[in-house]
């Protein structure tokens, strides 16, 4: 590749909201930043995970220089355990908190010895092949989350990673706007900027709101106070724990990734929990109620997280008692609203006083709304924009922003996964496109599972299956045992005798117009497929899959 | 029953939203107030339709002596063509444009002839066995909706139905505050009001506020205008009407159920269109893009719907061209977020302009905030208080908004599906329970499919489905053909060979271990199903449903 541009590869998270991996080219250099996952949505019947198809990577790692990582959200590191192998494990980047959420991803895929995760803070620099990389700190819902800037040869090329302005964050650690104004003095060839919240105008509100939300609530809560929140949401934790001391309560910690990431963050000095604060969650019902506070995993309605469990009256130590309060503080991600609502619901149905976003400020987003990322334009004033996290629509609206901000239109692309950007001194414009895309992982399975069985995964879950089973003689071809039918989510069967003994006489007058005469089983099995079909339809509207299996003996 | 009581038996949408439906009991009269439908959610795999379980009434058919419909929306006439025949269709009363969209869906289903849907106007009186029915005019997202009133000689009962309050609806027909008062100062025993926005605070904003938002987006646009907004928000239609007459633009109507309504809201005299406003589908391309408005259905991103087909490049008639702007006047339905959401993506991705409601005041909802839900319970000033018309917080939430106006808490019942309330001129409280609940319709059949089928539908859209079907001597138990296996949404059976040839030998190894000894198939196939369920899981963390098959010869 010549050394007059720069390319940019997006892999995953432009063009939907996920699995965020952006892969940076300059000459024989390549640098990826993060490797997130996706949760799957609806139609990604039985998938546990979605990774982003690097197959673009595959006859280019020995020119992977390192993975840099902008914080520890799953959506940015979350794809390392599946990917990381398939790229020769390179070398990670990341910050210290970042590291430590890494490393416990890594530990539980036994991967630690494997890769090096070098732990970068903000302002340092570290030389990749023939450009330097830069990290400054950004605000976001999760401690040490920082911006990447490469400069290159022929410019400075930034990304924001996800990010907000909290002028009063709860770790007392504003956004480095410093850095941001030199970097921008300095002068930025090409931006790729978070467009998570483009949609809210205005700006996001700062961390700090939620301490009065929790004061007025631990105030007036006359039993135990439970706070469900994401397990990465550190800074959370740590406004809980700050309401606990404040309000002279316990606090138990719950959840197997609220324990593991809170006894991480403790130890790397990231939660501060005064002496005595912290008690085992088996001890809770040796306080009375108002001395404790449970703070749990479960803020998405997750179906096995501790919130869901106590809510279906099925968790193993805690169950809702009179006086309870709950606080979800934490936004449902799209798509889980539902799951998040019936939790509510059962927690109110067994007494408890229940806080969430909807009727209480208890939550605030950790992106940046409009006139963030009017200031973080304004600071960094890039020639050329990429506007990067978000869905087609949120990329578009991104774009207008800038424009109205002065960026010319032709300065700014509006790309997804897997268009390839070739951006000069001059010009910035979609020059190829590489393969992109999902790939399922399904229990053991990375990428096994493709459109072929999600298909028939939907087709199965829409109206069922139904198999007609036959044995015919070898010689003659007429049937000696069966037709058997058999149907899954189709019918209830013991209801639908009449239904099956037609489906079955259909079939044997099919056989029988046939006379024994056909040996091609494959034309036979379409045959009885398609008359059973159209029956089934006729009769119930219904459209289950029908599988044939003829045996010979 | 005595005399003395009441009964309010929900039978639908207390403890959901959807599928509403109230039986209220005095004496030996029995009157019914709505019969909704629910659309299926996500884990309703294949269900087409959700209507209330009415086994309840079965035996008490003959003391029915009507129906009233609150508004002609789908959660509330939905059943209709469904249950009117399961209670031998009973008379209906509704206002004149709910009884034009009641008739459109009894005309689909060739019910027409039998049964009698009369029209009431506000205020109109109707006797019904003891009771006497009265209605009033609230405002909603449809023209022509109403409270109901229920006179009974021990107390008088109100419905709100949807509501809420709008001092400058398009129709220039506000709430009857004069009638609420009037029916408040002659004392409301037991009041059931709608809780479906008590989430939010305030007021809910007139519709008024969408024409300023139409003129700011006509006034602009250089194309044509799509504006997608659900068929029976008759109000809303006449608003972009009006919008197209001050812009002089032309009006086509799109979309079969679009059509259809707006012609029997012309008819009806509930849509006013001046003389050759409107043109016909297949004439838009006759006029300049600048002249045309397009109100089309699909503001849910409905699949077949005219936006998602437009969205998709896959309509009849309709592209998008250069200049298009498009608006959807709707809010999604939760649970219909990613459709719409998908929708917006693609038509961006076409060039057109669009607003929605995230980023644009082209929408509002038709139901009450909390301010309106305290003037509703302020002018009614009801003894009683039956919270209807949502999920179980929203009840609570209800429940605890009218405790804050004074109405004790032993007068306030949070009450589900199914619950009988027994309301006496002294006391409320919960006697009993019916059987309530969820029938589905899938295609021809109504409460055929139940749990069985959809656990089934759900098993096999997680992990497939794995048929292992084998031939036996019966005589001597042994394996004459097979074992074959078959799978689908398990794995892509062309990279498995391996896996299935394994697992073929697990089958055979397990009927070897018998010894051809038993006869018993139910025991063999058991044992081949848990051989092979756990050498699957080993093998690829997944749990296919595993059918063995044995036929005998």
């Amino acid at each position: 590749m010549t050394t007059e541009k720069i390319r940019l590869v997006p892999l995953g998270g432009l063009g939907e909201v996920g699995k965020n991996m952006m892969v940076v080219e300059y000459g024989d250099d390549i640098i990826i930043i993060d490797v997130g996952v996706m949760f799957p949505d609806e139609e990604m019947f039985g998938v546990d995970l979605v990774i982003p198809d690097t197959s673009y990577l595959a006859d280019k790692k020995h020119r992977i220089r390192g993975i840099l990582i902008t914080h520890g959200h799953e959506d940015h590191v979350g794809g390392l355990p599946y990917i990381l192998p398939m790229l020769d494990f390179p070398p990670i980047y990341a910050t210290r908190l970042t590291q430590g959420l890494i490393n416990v991803k890594l530990k539980e895929h036994h991967m630690l010895d494997k890769v090096t995760v070098n732990v970068v803070a903000p302002g340092d620099q570290v030389t990749l092949g023939a450009c330097m990389s830069e990290f400054f700190r950004v605000n976001h819902s999760i401690p040490d989350a920082v911006g990447i800037v490469l400069h290159t040869p022929i410019g400075t090329v930034v990304h924001t990673g996800d990010y907000k302005f909290d002028y009063t964050p709860v770790d007392g650690k504003p956004a480095d706007f410093g850095a941001l104004a030199r970097i921008g003095n300095d002068g930025v060839l090409v931006m790729m900027g978070d467009s998570t919240r483009i949609e809210s105008a205005g700006y996001t509100p700062s961390e700090r709101v939620i301490n009065d939300s929790f004061d007025k609530i631990f105030a007036n809560a006359p039993g135990r106070i439970m706070i469900a929140t994401f397990a990465s949401l550190i800074s959370r934790v740590q406004q809980v724990i700050d309401a606990a001391v404040r309000y002279e309560r316990f606090v138990a910690l719950v959840g197997r990734s609220m324990v593991n990431n809170g006894q991480m963050a403790i130890e790397l000095g990231y939660l501060n929990v005064p002496k005595g604060t912290l008690i085992r969650a088996e001890d809770i019902n040796k306080f009375n109620p108002e001395q404790i506070v449970i703070v749990c995993t479960g803020s998405q309605g997750e179906p096995t997280s501790a919130l869901t469990r106590i809510a279906n009256q099925d968790h193993r130590q805690i169950r809702i008692q009179a006086g309870d309060t709950v606080i979800l503080s934490a936004t449902p991600v799209p798509g889980n609203e539902k799951m998040v609502n019936r939790t509510i619901n059962n927690l109110f149905r067994q007494g408890a006083e229940v806080y969430y976003q909807a009727i209480s400020n208890v939550h605030v987003s950790g992106h940046g709304a409009q006139e963030e990322l009017k200031l973080m334009l304004s600071l960094l004033r890039p020639r050329f924009l990429v506007p990067v996290h978000g869905e087609y629509r949120q990329l578009v609206l991104h774009a207008k922003l800038a424009y109205s901000l002065g960026i010319p239109e032709d300065h700014i692309t509006v790309v997804e996964d897997g268009d390839i950007v070739e951006v000069s001194a001059e010009s910035i414009k979609v020059v190829d496109h590489a393969r992109s895309g999902n790939v399922f992982v399904d229990g053991l399975g990375v990428g096994d599972v493709g459109q072929i069985v999600l298909r028939d995964r939907k087709v199965l879950s829409q109206d069922g299956i139904l198999m007609a089973v036959i044995t015919v003689d070898k010689e003659t071809g007429m049937p000696i045992a069966g037709p058997d039918i058999v149907s899954r989510g189709f019918i209830y069967m013991r209801d639908a005798d009449e239904l099956l003994a037609s489906a079955r006489d259909r079939i044997l007058e099919s056989l029988t117009s046939l006379n024994g005469h056909s040996s091609d089983w494959s034309f036979v099995k379409d045959k009885i497929k398609n008359t059973l079909s159209e029956f089934l339809y006729e009769k119930t509207r219904r459209r289950p899959m029908i599988l044939p299996i003829v045996m010979e003996v």
